[in-house]
């Protein structure tokens, strides 16, 4: 039994952690710290966990963290986290960072896209991309998982064996993504008003959005060709799930040169690129991805299609879950030597 | 052609408001006020309204206000509003107020739930309720009318005509109403979170909603009993639209004594009530009440089940028209002498 | 290890059921029953369950039924279900049925509520009613269960610490409940199509629910007093999830005579009432309970609040957890000696 | 005053129709078809034109079809529209239909996707495709008009200014297409229920969809070039509105080259192109179409956004109004010499 901490325990993301790590048999949530003084239960903040876990959000200061932790996870905001990651790995304490934080390989490229000067050099050296399909083994040997993103995670997942063969061009890959609102945060904002949100689609953040050189930084540090993505998203009126549907070009056009590739051949290739992975299930035959499918899940559903000239790539994920706490579950029992699938099934 | 004035742009009342304006004859919206000076265009506030009307927003100075007007309808906050609705009628411009400020006769009944002093001592004592099916007479004469709010007008409509026939005790009756979340406003609040309002419903302010007073208020002063209700208000998962369902504790109990009302006899009292009403649909047999059918219009539609020791009222409005921005033009048509459904069908 | 069946597979109950069995360390499920001959993978009715439970439905049949199971779950419809369950008990194999079919003590109430002539005089007579709030110890005794109503649940529980008291009056009991549309089954109807309920709330069955005489008949059962009770239930545009907002009349006029109850007392009596539930949450102040706490929980949260001259009582559950397959694991749980907790938390 | 009849009236489309024919001052509504042989009233099968329009349903027969009208909307279904249109087309009376029959120059093409034979020649080499934007002298001259598809609306408005222009490769165009539940039309099936729908986003029909070739057919039409798209549809938790995200490759590389399109020519294009168009908003700077701000309305709101690879254009409608009914009361408009915008505003 491992003691595990939780630092930013009021955002939603954390809600879903502590509802896993509830179920979890080999860890118990000792410590939550917050970022305001006033010392709440944590059931008061989200009353479904009233009589499951009671605990004070306690204040977490930068300068003593709780040292009684085998492992934290951080759910601060990007640029805020990494101020407290340093404070626990510099006591020997595992971290798993939800944020953008420890994400990127190229500092510049996170100071960039985050408009902030990176402060933890040591630890974007160090940390590993927490995508257990593509990372597992660089996972198990780190005590700093720099989290992926819910966007991030749908897209990769979804990529990764094609460029793997390099059987698209790597650029031209069009992403459409769609997300439900939980992905906006728990902030009250105008954005996140309901009646902005339901009966509504909208796109947003045309060709700026952060997850966009997420995405291909690590499918070009993966792959080592240089990825380019066209990523859009969109806000979905529904709490949670995400659907990327994707537009990829096989690198020779397919059925005019001798290298034709069969809904049957793509499906073949994703087969074996994840074979043994537990949490990703592929659609047979006409079988489609539906977000509901995945909700309160750590799958990844993913489908494939060849068009004339287009594969087509469809995969949903929970962006809280797979796409963020879930996937963190999954990381720190990589990271402690647990069963990967423990409470995630 | 009258001249239109909005006081309080920016309000979902005021948009339902200019939608409803700019389909009518004989009217025309001339200004828009607001309590912020950076003079954005409405159709940059509602986007919606594009190539329809894209006046800009004037700051709205308590001093000086526009004298060009015919009339002005006052879509400001509670306790706000008195603080300009005397500018205007001041300047005999006629004007509706949508805030509860012109609501009641009491002014210590106003000020004991508002918990503000009313500073328009005229303006309370001249100005009319503003529901015609019970005040058209007077609505007809006044230059200043309290807008009733979405609540009051759905459970008064649907309690009037029992009420005014003396039919039911008037100190046992229960209301339970459900509303959708446009009734909260456009302002961001952890409340009015897509993701904290969708796949929820909840009740709040029990026994302290401030629209309960107002029922009691009007429905008293009408038909000069004491009126007391149980009113219990509901949050639902949908844009716009109120349910009351009404229960109704008849004078003489049913079936045992010589006055047993029949589903028919409650239903043709209703018929005759609201015999020449444009704006109320009386539900026949087993037809009940949809917020669906009513949502973006002005109607009120009723039903009423007679059961062993309750009369059950049903009634559905839209929360924006009937409870606010329809009624306010069906006022004005009233108070301008235009035929009563002009812009409302 | 026991091995498990549950015949009626493809019910929205049962993929819920499958779900919590699945997490259930004391159980296997071995086999699907469903009234079809097609023979589906149950993973390609709920492409949910995919790779974590693919076995196929099996075609029920009247005359034989599988007799390797220590227990079977029956979701089948009411008036079918009684068809199958004396096969399954005959053999020794114990019964929880999800239907009304084993859910009254009194035959002909059964007869004129379902409109159906009851074919198994043996198992109504020994049936236990499965809320373990009120019938844990009889529930321990039995093999063969009839599990509550998601309506009834909910009232049930809201009203039972009051009733056993006789503090309120037991024939003015108004009960306005609202439910997500998954109550309403899985079949495509005009009344489940997304664009009638989605923005809509309306009211049904009004006087007329046969959820309404199961309440009575258990509560009067229990208490010992005849139950009256005023039954509407609404339609909400939501996935599940149910709130009972409920009116009782204490039996001395509050505040008049000797017996004046106070929020306190009356949330006291529920705290020793419910004083070793598991699943029963009380709420504190002015806490409330919301469908969105309980959703995907196995929790009934309750809230009451003591008005001038009635007793409001709030419930919520998940209609098809703690309303269906939740509790229905929890009666498992009791009649094969487990933890009650086991699997529902 | 001109009387109009609707054939079909009992379809989604055809409320939408009623409720925009009620509001226009120049005709009356006279008939009412159906296929059913009960005779319900309008106001039966849709409660919300109650008191608004109460005429009852008519059985459409074959053989003899009213010849008092002056025009008729047709909102059969495809393959059963063609065998009503002529009877209406032979009387002189002016026909608009909803279905797909006669939306094809190429009675291949329509056969190929409505795997059906085409048995109204001369009405299909007559008609006219309603999109009043690129139509509107051809609609002005004739007497049947095939009303275009929702997807097929905002997804050619889109397109059309850069195809005629040739300012974008005709066969590498990509279509992410977004729509609400309503599009599915009223018949309740597993896939339009609600607890399918809600909470929930999937693709469907990839590669296959009938609204495709429809795009390319008139695009190429229109255009002279020999279009092709790739066309996904999916589905949205929402009663109404399309959202249609299109990526579409430039001719010559942008930024490579001497033609660069910069994001402010493409918009002055589509300014020019839609100058006089009373129904199409372009938004400026970094304005977005929200369905939001369409639904109820017969607007099309249209963004433009230049990235390095691709030019994305956004557009927005509702499938009901401007993608169905809305049109075709814009093409009334226009084939009975009315202001084209009547009714619409």
């Amino acid at each position: 039994m491992i003691n595990i901490g939780i630092i930013g325990a009021t955002a939603y993301t954390s809600l879903e952690l502590i509802k896993i790590l509830l179920r979890h048999p080999e860890v118990k949530i000792t410590y939550l710290g917050v970022r305001r003084t006033d010392r709440p239960k944590i059931s008061d903040i989200f009353p479904s966990l009233k009589s499951m876990l009671d605990l004070p959000c306690e204040t977490v200061e930068q300068k003593e963290v709780p040292d009684t932790l085998d492992l934290a996870f951080i759910t601060l905001p990007p640029t805020i986290s990494m101020q407290y990651v340093p404070l626990f790995t510099k006591q020997g304490i595992k971290v798993i960072d939800l944020s953008a934080d420890y994400r990127f390989r190229d500092k510049s490229l996170y100071e960039k896209w985050y408009k902030a000067q990176h402060t933890d050099d040591k630890g974007i050296e160090t940390a590993v991309y927490g995508l257990p399909e593509l990372f597992r083994n660089e996972i198990k040997k780190t005590n700093l998982v720099g989290n992926p993103g819910c966007y991030t995670t749908s897209t990769i997942l979804a990529l990764a064996p094609l460029l793997a063969k390099g059987l698209i061009c790597s650029d031209d890959i069009i992403v459409d993504a769609k997300s439900g609102v939980s992905g906006r945060g728990r902030e009250p904002r105008e954005d996140t008003h309901y009646c902005e949100c339901n009966e509504n689609i909208e796109a947003y953040s045309i060709g700026g959005h952060r997850h966009s050189p997420e995405i291909e930084h690590i499918l070009s540090l993966k792959t080592g060709q240089k990825i380019s993505i066209q990523f859009v998203p969109h806000l979905i009126p529904m709490n949670r799930g995400i659907l990327c549907t994707i537009y990829a070009k096989p690198k020779h056009k397919l059925r005019e040169t001798t290298i034709i590739l069969s809904d049957e051949e793509v499906r073949n290739l994703y087969k074996e690129f994840y074979s043994n992975e537990p949490f990703i299930r592929l659609k047979e035959g006409s079988e489609i991805p539906k977000t509901k499918d995945v909700i309160y899940t750590n799958f990844c559903d993913i489908a494939t299609k060849v068009t004339d000239n287009r594969i087509i790539i469809l995969s949903a994920i929970d962006n809280l879950i797979k796409g963020a706490s879930g996937q963190a579950v999954q990381n720190m029992n990589i990271m402690c030597g647990f069963d990967e699938k423990t409470g995630l099934l």
